[in-house]
């Protein structure tokens, strides 16, 4: 039908978002087109916004509309500890949490000898650069529990040892889970009962 | 955060599409914003374009981005033949099976007392009049095989009994399925071996 292009195209580029398929996209794009001037319109505005102000954050890499991120720029952030994050998913988890009062880093990945991922390709470097810059004393690693978040999390204890006290999430964080599917308490508990590497 | 507002303004919007939920839309943002670009951009352009252009077709129904839309526009679709579908998503369901030859009319839902809705709520007024203005002589019921769909079946075929040939879709719509959630293959058999009502 010639004149579903524009339509097919909005719902092909809809469908190859993560969570989305042909058929899931199909039934929002039918949704946005229903209250096209109360959701279509407004929502093609807010994406046009969030992709001209949109960056990442120069010092830990989470995602905001500045340079330096609300947190790194905050003065009611303690400096001198840091959590170490595989993504900004779970940096906003921890968030909603709101039981940490320190900084993040966001790596970016974790290392994977399989996909050919080594320490230059995450945000290892740039840590270890904070490590001195911020006074750091506390390192608090939060990656998730797969065989690749662990031998990421080796491997910054590695370089990191006996230069900050190191901790990690532990209890409540399931084998095998990832923080950003958990629910914020099991997140605050995890949290408090950190223990040293 | 303060600088997270645009970006936590398009999650709450993403989220309330439909078969997206917080969790799923705060993913399909962060991969959005990852390829901004690429990505971000671009959707944007389409979504704002699609708010733009659609229109419900005023003839049959559809959504499409003129006022009668390709389908009723078209000399090769046949008419006198009118298959009746609640949705715009069955009807895209229907073409995908590329099988049928004839004309829509898109219902917009189904009758239900539950919730109210009667015969003018429904474009059923725009059916029976379509029935003379096209010289309509079969009317395929296309509906889903819920309680309501049949119970609106009914009430169509009372209408339209000793006008028109009644037919519905037959073979292969289970019970309680959704034409849309269908192969293609199972709406060409069901097409196929339509009975009269
Ligand atoms: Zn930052
Ligand atoms: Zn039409």
């Amino acid at each position: 039908m010639s004149d579903r292009n524009d339509i097919d195209a909005l719902i092909e580029m809809m469908a190859r978002l993560p969570g989305l398929g042909p058929r899931s996209a199909r039934r929002a794009v039918l949704h946005m087109i229903r209250k096209r001037a109360l959701l279509l319109q407004p929502l093609a505005d807010q994406m046009a916004r969030v992709a001209q102000t949109a960056r990442e954050c120069l010092n830990c890499g989470n995602i905001g509309t500045s340079d330096i991120c609300a947190i790194c720029a905050s003065e009611k952030r303690a400096t001198g500890l840091i959590c170490v994050v595989e993504d900004v998913a779970d940096l906003w988890a921890m968030e909603r949490a709101a039981v940490f009062k320190g900084r993040y880093h966001v790596l970016g990945g974790t290392l994977s000898a399989l996909d050919g991922v080594g320490p230059d390709d995450l945000r290892i470097p740039a840590l270890l650069t904070r490590i001195e810059t911020e006074a750091v004393t506390e390192v608090i690693l939060a990656l998730n529990a797969t065989v690749d978040g662990m031998t990421t999390a080796h491997y910054i204890a590695d370089q990191l040892e006996g230069r900050v006290t190191l901790t990690s999430l532990a209890q409540g964080v399931p084998i095998g889970g990832e923080l950003d599917y958990l629910d914020d308490g099991t997140i605050t508990a995890a949290l408090n009962a950190r223990k040293p590497v």
